[in-house]
């Protein structure tokens, strides 16, 4: 299985990316601009010695490449980055990890988009692939400190197909060594996204990069 | 201080009351109905050896009587009760817990409102009153069951009075007996509150009574 990342020369995107290869996965970085995520991606490797792959090319050559896809971009642009992409990604699971957000002198919000959430809006433009959201609340801080562990944070996923939700709380097990929890329909995707937002006013706060754990469920239930 | 709760005598303030009085509090649960309330309160307050005092009244007897004021109702009535309640409410602290929710055959969603937040209208309907955001994300069963430690739960806290929102924090710990965290801006309500259905779904899914922890933050930070 090979997955690719598109946005993965973003701090969020790579940090995903290089997880995801130090656990023996094969990842293609993808770019607007293939030299970048060729850089970045030779730049991970190097810095760490991972026990799959990294690699990197541009947006549309990484998702020919591969049958898992990982949306990493900012909302901006998403639309039409999506769109141009709908052949290639077809029969494709594609992974949103997308969180639309708007700053303003009051901090982070939720910003209002046409479809609720980044990833309706990628299901809507994509029916010929299988859309789940996931790794929203990840920090790419964290990420990419691959000495810090993640395993007390929860990987929240939605999804409407059940088969390819449990591909990505696979591939969200091995981003974090620890859980990911299936939260339900794609539509929550709509409040997955913008607790994003708190979670920013959070590190702010409080100087740190906050996450998510959800208590009461299963191992280490409290 | 005496805390009124109004919608007392349900099951999600009746919980908030209890732990308030068990924590030594003195609480009056308020209801439309004010026998109900006096009823849950000597029901409660003969269950449990409460620290505190829990008494009942008609919600707006309760508000009359308190100085810091709970707000635990469905969001269905919610602006007709808050503006019904806009002068005993008038200079005192208001929390609202209220999550606006809709459900369907895909399960639980947030409901889009007017405000975007129940705790955003209620600011607009009150601008004599101090409005915060807390506890939307307790469960009711845990609550009640006083024996149950909630103290690895998080109370997100959200508002725009630094020092109506400290004042919440302490409330906040004394309920779960842990941390209250400090989210930022009220207008973050409308990202906490439809979280709630992210819960709901997942203790369908898990059969749990699943809440929320941030991590990353202070002590215990991971």
């Amino acid at each position: 299985m090979t997955i690719a990342i598109v946005g993965g020369s973003g701090p969020q995107g790579s940090g995903i990316g290089v997880r995801l290869a130090a656990a023996g996965e094969r990842v293609v970085l993808g770019s607007r601009d293939a030299a970048r995520a060729v850089a970045e991606a030779e730049r991970l490797s190097e810095a760490h010695g991972l026990r799959g792959s990294l690699t990197g090319a541009a947006n549309r050559d990484a998702v020919e490449a591969a049958d898992t896809v990982i949306l990493a971009v900012p909302y901006t642009g998403h639309t039409e980055l999506v769109e141009s992409l709908a052949v290639p990604l077809s029969g494709k699971l594609v992974i949103s990890c997308v969180n639309p957000l708007a700053f303003d002198k009051h901090g982070p919000v939720g910003a209002e988009i046409p479809d609720r959430s980044a990833a309706e809006e990628a299901a809507r433009l994509l029916p010929e692939s299988v859309v789940a959201g996931a790794f929203h609340h990840l920090s790419a801080v964290t990420l990419h400190r691959l000495e810090h562990d993640l395993s007390h944070e929860d990987v929240l996923v939605c999804g409407d197909d059940q088969a390819g939700k449990e591909r990505v709380m696979r591939l969200a097990e091995q981003v974090t060594g620890g859980r990911a929890i299936d939260v339900g329909a794609l539509r929550l995707a709509r409040h997955l996204e913008p607790f994003t937002a708190v979670l920013i006013s959070v590190n702010k706060r409080y100087k740190t990069n906050a996450s998510v754990s959800l208590t009461g469920i299963g191992k280490g239930e409290k």
